[in-house]
């Protein structure tokens, strides 16, 4: 295939082609030892080894301070909806959450099985375009739940909010796109199928302290001092899912590390949202200063397109994209019309052969 | 490289070679699609397209029946241990377990968190070297749970016992190895590290009658319905461990399906034990009548070995062993010694590399 195939989807997505290179490769022989990857015990040196220096990695991307675990779980983070609760807090403790999106909705749907959950916020009644700024904490909830990029409706905080306790977040969608201060999170958890690996494995990255704190009986499998005790490795873990952020986190590493790419991550939203901005035929879903840098949703300006063109426009429009390369461009079903996710592994080409293509269909249209 | 290697692991295991092939090569272009299958959303005809034909393939091989479902899960056999509990028994219900093995106790362990547990037997006194084959059941046990193959121990039920109510079974380390009627049990779970893919994904089938029966609240990511009803996509499952099983499946079909990979084994492993019977320096640990065709754990013969000399005879053999090519014969510390996994993709020519090596190091040692 000689064309370029730009990927823009929501998850599972674009890996480095370094990464997946890489990957192919160890499943025919790994670390020159004549067995594949996928065929070899945990608990060889090999793949001890391969675990612990993908802890190192992202301990460094991230600069994850000593009181701080990572682990390497399966499940998704769908599992960690109900694991944040049931090891941080008893079920007469109150926690706080934040109503950002339906991820956050279902977050807060597990946690309302295991303790009193006071949602302090919620831009539901505007399908979640923007992030609510304010809002009454508990006097003394556990913890302060909040999803920091919503995948669907292309919204992120941009800054964390204060809380007169610690945060607990997911960070599916854009861990490893920008520097953040670890220390003020007590739990960080990520499904690792956007910008760390394939589907398979979850990173939770929490401190120490908070733990033991709740008599609650918790299956040994659901408690994170199990995983801690036994360094990811109490069951067979996801073996291949950590070696492709093994080799993600390299090559994050190799450019420039979170920093690096936070600049990119600015420059290439920035190109997309700025050809949106100036389109007549499209426009950004997202309140403005709550953009994403990492999903842009995007829909047609009904405001020059009549109603009962959308439909076909819009099939129009993905078949346009779809022959050039451009592929999973889609929109969400909640939100309609098409979504460019656009995590660490985008190249800064694709952003431009989306805005080009952009314009290319304005004109044929308008 | 080009001398052949055998790789004996006890799992993650040994694949087949056409099936890890068509996974790497599915990592760079996956259904001709352009996009590697590591990078496609789960929620694209191409991808679930593939976890309906593993579910097909699977069905085929097991002759499972309509009234059985197949949930492709996260979390590894381990997480079942709670979850089979959590779904099928209320918390004063009556549990029957089989105490086999160290895998055994723990789902022992965790079911007796969630109901009263009735250990109905255990060869624990003898390290578990045999199936213990009389026990008396509960009178109103919600199930009797049984393991069918011991990995560690190299035990097996040859035939499962008659029970009063339906049969649960960790599969984990003989599923597809050998016939079986799917009917006997309401619910089988197995890791697919062994006999069926990479790490990463568990395979749960389950008669949908045992369902709904108990009113605990539990978390929606632990109930089988929720995976039932949502096809095993309520979130992101784990799509590449599930096509490395489809591979996998599919050169099992080719080759015959289960009744000519039962053949097959029953020939893999009589070759090994009577190489064991008919050797004066090692011998077999399990009891005969309850032998393991999938994993064959030996000792040196102390009749024949004094004890002083065993450690480093034992070195000796690894370094022999493994300079052929023969890998990952180290025994479990719990047993000692060596041992064999021979799960379906072993080759014979393994075994009879293996047995060869075996009488060349006996006639160098006596």
């Amino acid at each position: 295939m000689n064309q370029n195939i730009y990927n823009f989807s929501a998850g599972p997505s674009v890996l480095p082609k370094e990464a997946t290179k890489q990957a192919a490769e160890a499943i025919l022989n790994f670390a020159n030892t004549g067995v594949g990857i996928l065929e070899m015990s945990h608990r060889t040196p090999p793949i001890e080894n391969m675990v612990a220096q993908t802890d190192s990695l992202l301990r460094e991307l991230l600069q994850i301070p000593d009181s701080y675990e990572i682990l390497f779980l399966g499940g998704g983070a769908s599992l960690q909806f109900s694991m944040v609760p049931l090891n941080l807090c008893s079920s007469d403790d109150t926690v706080d959450y934040t109503d950002t999106g339906v991820w956050a909705a279902k977050a807060i749907k597990e946690a309302k099985q295991l303790a009193h959950v006071n949602v302090v916020s919620s831009s539901k009644e505007s399908i979640y375009s923007y992030i609510p700024k304010d809002f009454n904490q508990s006097a003394k909830a556990t913890y302060l739940h909040v999803t920091s990029n919503n995948t669907i409706y292309g919204t992120q905080w941009k800054t964390f909010p204060k809380a007169n306790t610690y945060l607990v977040s997911d960070m599916s969608s854009d861990i490893l796109s920008r520097k953040i201060n670890v220390s003020d999170f007590g739990l960080i958890y990520a499904g690792a199928q956007k910008n760390m690996s394939c589907a398979g494995v979850t990173v939770v990255i929490v401190r120490k302290d908070i733990l033991g704190k709740t008599n609650r009986i918790v299956p040994t499998m659901l408690q994170y001092q199990t995983h801690i005790e036994a360094k990811s490795m109490f069951n067979t873990p996801p073996v291949f899912p950590i070696y492709v952020m093994n080799r993600t986190l390299n090559w994050l590493q190799e450019n420039g590390g979170v920093e690096n790419i936070e600049k990119i991550n600015i420059e290439k939203s920035n190109l997309l949202y700025e050809a949106l901005d100036q389109s007549k035929l499209f426009m950004g879903t997202a309140a403005k200063e709550d953009r994403s840098t990492m999903n842009v949703p995007f829909v047609f300006n009904k405001e020059n397109v009549s109603e009962n063109q959308i439909q076909s426009l819009e099939k129009d429009f993905l078949n346009f994209t779809t022959e050039q390369g451009l592929v999973q461009l889609k929109g969400h079903r909640s939100v309609g019309g098409f979504r460019a996710s656009i995590y660490n592994a985008m190249p800064i080409d694709g952003i431009k052969a989306l805005v080009q293509a952009l314009e290319d269909f304005e004109k044929k249209v308008i």
